[in-house]
């Protein structure tokens, strides 16, 4: 291809040089991710380039993979969004970050300069906000991922793709963290973790006392219930069609477990019949319609709150009808559990570190990057929470 | 019957006797209203009897009136429930109310004892929320209307049935107000004004400097910008097909009028273009499916809130995808603007009594209460926003 880069065990040379590394290449839904060596451009004004050192992945990285949404496909593309590593090198007029400065990628990220920023009220950023249809860098709309066979672009996703050895982000998805905090672990802030804690506390709120119901177990949903632990709730209640759910729930805090399966009444009348009433506040983790109007339905009237945090691919309708907003229940969204991630994740790093946030039971799996499809089959057959991969 | 009866005129002698009086008898979906002398029972244990002096029509009676929702519909029956009136006698154990007193009926009542009452999150009732499907009273599930020519029983309507000389309500739907306040104006606090203003005063708490779209300019929606004014927002956007609704929107205090069927393109489309990316707050008062999703999406992603105060009678679910939650736009129902009304009221009717509000623009119309179907049709019309009887 007669282009010049440095390899991977190159070490400081490589600044500012194409990187050579290997990636976990996506080409097509459900297609094992293919292993191979990639091209990493060095980062471009306001971008910086990454050593991931850990990576691991979401049901988002899951449903992309399958393809579930059809406008969202593009190939070939580096999938992963939760990971942690090194600064390698940084573009043109990044001054808050620098080489070695341990780093978590944030999908949903901050530019501090906008709008939306600056108002105490959001953390959807103007320009780096989810975008699942974005495959390209937003500087020049072209990808910094060559095929090193050919030569091809390979696309980006969620701001930052971190199923590669090397990736490329804009500084605004880039949150520095202590150098003293297990990197490992704080893989997991880059998303699941963060959306469930944030959603209790920034989101919802959660105050001690109150009573919480988790729709859904997976690593969100315990991070909601881990949440709602580190709030001093009174009750939490997880829900799920998985009965092995119940063990790690409790684990991490849950004081009641249904399994809609084995009810014959609707999981809200349980709820509100074990809590007077119902819950203050319930988190639909599943991404699902039925599951959400049961979620709904399981809080208070007066003062109930659903927060939604599950992804609902398909185009269908709340299912909610609108006088019963009338019943005082109340309905919100939360992404990326309201953090606005470079100027609140460092605080919550800190808190995980110091033992606030307890996060040793949300990696079940450990393994070389390279097994990376085995960790995929691990999510789809629900038998992880996150399985850490180490680069 | 072998009843004794007072009649209207006796004077002081009625207390703890059954009163014959006029009231607006319906018999069915959209049958004039029979104007015809009714029995009255005295109040029972916690039970207020008013002489209603002043009652106006809200779109609620309109669609009982109509029959709109086939269950709701219990015949005869008292409909009508913004007035305003003197007490004429209290029940047993009622402390906070004497002959005499200057009140306003509340179809949202207080009983100020239970878990909602007690929460200052919601303004719901425990025992006397708004119910439709109730026509009678709580005590001993009779009704105290019954017909003078043949002692069947007249059901009552939203815990008031003001359409009727004297009516019998729950003292917990029984507010007092300063007795130098005027009694006809204060007749519009029962309902629509109280719905409005509440709206952006408790549900959405408007702030200075914001900016406020408005759909439907009803005596609600122009509650809403009333509300808005007192608030001092920078913009009220109002919008309606009935084109004359721009002269009485601006009268009262919107900056801007939007007739849909003047419009190419969605009017969210145009609010957005008109205020740099949306409003912060929309206030549906039309109880259009349509409607609200246009109110919802004029609203400015990341903070943008949307207040349901229409009714929507079909069973149809609200017209909002899941995912547009994460765009950080929120809605919300508010009921009687979330006012507690024994509790909140009176400062309200303060507050209208010097001025900070506004009441003139809403009593379009005035006449005597024998004429209340030609009242009605004001309404079906679209011709009045308010039009007062005089009993």
């Amino acid at each position: 291809m007669g282009r010049n880069y440095a390899s991977n065990t190159d070490g400081d040379d490589m600044v500012g040089k194409v990187i050579a590394c290997k990636a976990a290449v996506a080409y097509g839904p459900e297609q094992p991710l293919v292993m191979e060596e990639i091209l990493v451009d060095p980062p471009q004004k306001m971008e910086v380039r990454i050593k991931i050192l850990f990576t691991s992945i979401c049901h988002t990285d899951l449903s992309a993979w399958q393809g579930e949404n059809e406008a969202q496909r593009m190939y070939p593309r580096i999938l992963g969004h939760e990971a942690s590593g090194l600064v390698e090198s940084v573009g043109e007029g990044v001054t808050d970050l620098e080489i070695g400065d341990h780093v978590v990628p944030i999908f949903n990220g901050e530019c501090q300069d906008c709008a939306y920023c600056k108002s105490e009220k959001t953390n959807l950023c103007e320009k780096f906000r989810v975008n699942p249809f974005k495959g390209v860098m937003a500087n020049d709309g072209k990808t910094r991922f060559t095929t090193k066979s050919d030569g091809k672009p390979i696309y980006h996703f969620l701001n930052t793709s971190t199923f590669s050895e090397y990736t490329v982000l804009d500084s605004a998805c880039v949150v520095k963290i202590d150098k003293k905090a297990p990197l490992k672990k704080m893989s997991l802030l880059s998303c699941g973790v963060s959306t469930g804690l944030g959603a209790v506390w920034n989101t919802a709120n959660v105050q001690a006392g109150a009573t919480v119901a988790v729709f859904g177990l997976g690593a969100v949903g315990l991070a909601v219930v881990e949440g709602a632990r580190t709030r001093g709730v009174s009750r939490i209640i997880g829900v799920d069609i998985n009965p092995d759910k119940r063990f790690k729930g409790e684990a991490i805090g849950i004081t009641d477990f249904i399994n809609p399966k084995d009810m014959e009444k609707p999981v809200h009348q349980k709820i509100r019949e074990l809590t007077n009433g119902g819950v203050h506040y319930s988190f639909e983790c599943a991404g699902n319609l039925d599951v959400l109007r049961e979620a709904f339905l399981s809080t208070h009237d007066g003062w109930g709150l659903t927060v939604v945090l599950g992804i609902h691919p398909t185009p269908r309708m709340l299912p909610l009808h609108p006088m019963e907003l009338f019943d005082g229940r109340r309905i919100v969204g939360s992404v990326f559990g309201d953090f606005k991630g470079k100027s609140q994740l460092p605080h919550f790093a800190n808190q995980c570190m110091n033992g606030e946030v307890k996060l040793d039971e949300f990696i079940t799996h450990e393994m070389p990057f390279a097994n990376i499809n085995q960790a995929l089959q691990l999510l789809i057959d629900g038998k992880s929470l996150r399985c850490l991969l180490h680069l």
